[in-house]
């Protein structure tokens, strides 16, 4: 049982300083890495990482082709600014042969975990002689995988699989007590800029996570767009987090006066303050017809776009 | 090129006193079927047809399966209070049957044409040796099918289809050149009960045209329980149409804790004069969360839901 460190009795500070000190005093002589996935979790752990270790920590990202619109780069140059080098590694064609096929939201999740700790990063870890993962890891991902909810892809102990046995390192996961807010309240203390500690949740399967049915390249072109309006729309809505959904399903729509059967984006936009529970935002209409024009506009195919307003539960946050 | 009829122009009685007389001269010792369907199309044509042949119009309500809840006998119900007898026939199988394994909406609405005219009605229509049958067709249906984006089912002349030769019998056409508007003003004026007058529209190939995919006798009971949902808390919000859509794909949500791979329903609801625009209407934040939580409860299997923001074109009314 992981007792819950709630950001009302979080010292961020203090809580910093004890981190770096357990992850220097745990990696000692060794070499650690982390994979970086632009997202808060990660990013925190990067920095708490980089003050403990220095060179000793080897921080890559993953260009899984699953991300969103310029995502390696943006990421990468935030982090340059901090002084920390980050890798960039292609392994696009990797993840998408690996997904070929697949339509059950589980087995694409399995896919890209598979790919990702025992193809890419298993080979970059294995090769570079690392002992020490460090891991993002919050507490609400752990409930969620006790739960049977979501099947997280980083929460191997939960799981009952040993990491050492599997993958041949040891898994440090600094914040484990903590949910998003205080995620966000250590990265800020961290002197991440708002871009990052403020930056909406963002999936471990990332966009994948965002087309029903058989991920694909074609349609990941398409959620890879929508996302792009959306998250340029909604980047001020004060929402916790906001996605667009490509469905798998057609539906009827027309263009210049014919039938035209085409493709559904689903924008979804949560009030949350730990991804728990979840409200759809209470967005005002017209920013719902914005979102929809733009989206008919700019994606290709899209002759509908909805927006869910489920809570959750019984919604989840993603859709797949 | 028929002439429109604007509403504007219209003077009901006098359109009445016109098609009523039309009628009776046209159909003259002949026998004369319609088939009522509940929207307010059929609907007046059976009153128009009735003032004018009285017991010489035979008028069938198909019961295809793919009403909404309780439709035939509410539609029987009201008629017998205004003095028509409509004669109930269970074709539940028939349409069942003759839609199973076809997802492609073309197919599904072919399928149920097929079945409605040349299986179930022409049989209806030749068993009764009747020579006319009176057809709802208005200048809506008329338009969409010459521009390819719908093919509605009751426009055998603008697909180059001859009845006479293909069925049978002659069609008499008296709302052809009116749009919707005009169709309830004359419903108004023929003295039909508002419940019927000012229905909303309702789609031929009914709750089949709100199921993505194969249509399966568990989808309509589905997108049944949810239709009714939501027609009784919009049924007061001056809308023009709104519905409830059973999507194909599955999305994750959470049910006592746990995944629930599980349904999805897309509400819409429109605001239009005539169908050939229309734009979603603003409903209020908190009878979104209505829709969603009420679908939600007294739906099983549904966990997710949302409402279609997107305007027509490039949208259409209906999904499928």
């Amino acid at each position: 049982m992981i007792t819950e460190l709630k950001l009302l009795d979080l010292n961020a500070g203090k809580f910093i300083d004890e981190k770096v000190s357990e992850i220097t005093d745990a990696v000692g002589d060794g070499i650690a890495i982390n994979a970086l996935s632009g997202g808060v979790d990660s990013s925190v752990v990067t920095m708490l990482g980089h003050r403990a270790l220095g060179k000793k920590l080897r921080t890559v990202f993953i260009q899984n082709g699953l991300m969103r619109e310029g995502e390696p780069d943006m990421v990468a140059g935030m982090f340059r600014k901090l002084g920390v080098e980050i890798e960039i590694i292609d392994a696009r064609s990797e993840f998408l042969d690996a997904l070929k096929g697949i339509t059950d939201p589980e087995m694409k999740r399995e896919a890209i975990t598979q790919t990702f700790y025992k193809k890419v990063f298993g080979r970059i870890v294995r090769e570079s002689r690392a002992n020490y993962l460090l891991q993002g890891t919050i507490l609400t991902d752990v409930d969620e995988t006790v739960a049977g909810i979501k099947r997280q892809h980083n929460v191997f102990a939960q799981l009952g699989i040993d990491p050492q046995e599997t993958f041949g390192y040891q898994i440090i996961e600094p914040l484990i007590q903590l949910r998003k807010d205080s995620v966000r309240a250590v990265g800020k203390a961290l002197g991440l800029p708002e871009e990052i500690f403020a930056r909406i949740p963002f999936p471990g399967p990332a966009l994948a996570s965002r087309i029903i049915g058989e991920v694909t390249e074609e349609k990941l072109t398409v959620v890879r767009k929508a996302t792009s309006v959306v998250e340029k729309l909604l980047c001020e809505s004060d929402a916790f987090q906001y996605m667009a959904i490509l469905h798998d399903d057609r539906v009827t729509g027309m263009r210049e006066g014919k039938r035209d059967f085409g493709r559904q984006i689903e924008v979804r936009c949560w009030n949350s303050i730990d991804a728990r529970t979840a409200t759809p935002t209470k967005l005002p209409f017209e920013m719902l017809e914005k979102l929809a024009g733009d989206i008919i506009n700019e994606v290709p195919g899209v002759v509908s776009v909805t927006y869910n307003i489920t809570s959750k539960p019984p919604s989840t946050i993603e859709a797949v």
